[in-house]
């Protein structure tokens, strides 16, 4: 990867996270700033780029996933954060995690429901 | 709950599954037809009608979560064949998977594309 | 879902839960007041008020399987509490959590059994 | 491990499962007859034979235990054959693999209560 | 990413994988050929080509995380696979999987070795 | 399990982990001291004892999985502690962890290298 994939990836990372991502990204600097270049030209630069999906759908379907692993919290609160900067409804959000009590459990929803708390208070919303 | 969920939840199921969902449903006949009302009435009488979010993105972010989740492959292929039926498209159907690779990692979107193959093939797209 | 369900759910929330259950219910007041419902409702209306099972079968089955799980801690102190609520004796909690070391690792009882510690110490046991 | 606890795990093991749990340890011999040992000393003569909890609360706590885990269909199927075996009633275990769906979602779920189907077909009931 | 780390990764693949893992990229032909692509890109061409750890680690740790997951059994085989053909031993490969026992429990370790007794079936091991 | 597992156990533990896996069967004696004999004995005086992988092998298929499984973070830095103590290299480390976001996803690997940061700060890495 180089450095095309790099600044698609930046500009992207900075559209859908504002500089919450790029805060993860510098934060990687003693520990691996290699894998920040990763996130930054792999999973931005590829992934969030491509087309068939918007920047939106593709922040719902990440809440929904992370709501239903469970086990990734911080990558949880970024993201609901992440799509209320792009322009996804409070309402959506909620919606994606109440309806991941059906598809991974009751107590999912509920640990969700309180990183999106978090986020929206944070938020002012 | 009663009558009018689950009249609410007959509705709800059939316009996203066609016959599929019912056809679940009348296979718990032996093992538990009160589950098989549960699906009716809670997970499609109360949560799949909910507001907030259309058809089509419930489908595509229930795609994603069970693409992450990667161990309840007949309920991905389900919820692949919905989304189909209620108008998802097939590259956002595509999307969802790729995208899971970054959240739940590669067997995760190689499994679930596996899926997806399969339905699209039974579905002639 | 009515007022059946809403109130049958609530009698047995608080047998099994004393007040921690309903603190979880108001506590989603301002972000999604129909999840609440939900959980009163279907989780406590429907499902634990379902026969075939005492209510201190479900909260060892529940403490099993939110143990395995591992990525719901404030549900299993929730759920070890209403256990002991139940009247399950203290060494039956323990044994269901030890159980877990074979069908899904170590780390996974070892965080169950700090959970645990944790509620019996806050319970005076 | 020695002599003591594999006496005490076979017994466990035959009375636990009958001759089903033998036969996986049988089936180890060409890939790794210490795995099979371990299942007897350790899993079935130190955990398993603990006091605490009955057979059948062990049988039912791993069963709802696998069934929210998801991911490990074979083992699901033994140990419903084996709670069968112990005296754990139909429903029992019905209900227990139904209450997984309020904590693990109902994928879960229906794939649990398609593992029962299996087995109590097999077994004729 | 651009041809060079398309080359650097279809080498690795081949390196790694024989041509067991140009098989999983050409499957993806009809249903996402930019996912065979992210195959070979990021996950050999960036990932499995990194230095730090040999070929031989890079398998072994795997094979020990697919067996801990659970959900991911082609992905699982096709890694052993690969571990035999990079030189990794058999006895290694199993104590691998044997050993996650204690971190994901008795499931895990019996489907993986399952899925190693497959694998080396085939190989003639 | 005896005596000759108990103290082949206990030194293996030391040689692993230094104090760390002492302090945490210790921390064990109010809540269940057969579970820390179980992690002497089965753990460290059976699996952690065989031959085939070297400590260093074990330690760093360990922080792979507990990376990818993502729900267990204390055990997760504990390992990765010993794999320091036994004379895994920094870069070795960080590079299993880095592999997991092919396998398990981008946050699993986030949050890991978050543990190992963490870890390496206290022990002046």
């Amino acid at each position: 990867m180089g450095t095309a994939e790099y600044e698609r990836g930046s500009k992207r990372l900075a559209a859908v996270t504002g500089s919450a991502g790029q805060k993860v990204v510098d934060g990687l600097r003693n520990i691996s700033p290699d894998f920040g270049r990763y996130i930054v030209e792999f999973a931005y630069g590829e992934i969030h780029s491509r087309p068939g999906l918007t920047m939106q759908q593709r922040q719902l379907i990440t809440i929904a996933a992370l709501t239903a692993l469970g086990n990734a919290q911080p990558q949880l609160k970024i993201h609901i954060a992440a799509a209320i900067h792009t322009g996804v409804k409070r309402d959506e959000i909620i919606e994606a995690i109440i309806q991941m009590a059906v598809y991974a459990g009751f107590p999912a929803t509920l640990n969700g429901l309180s990183a999106a708390q978090e986020v929206f208070t944070a938020s002012g919303l």
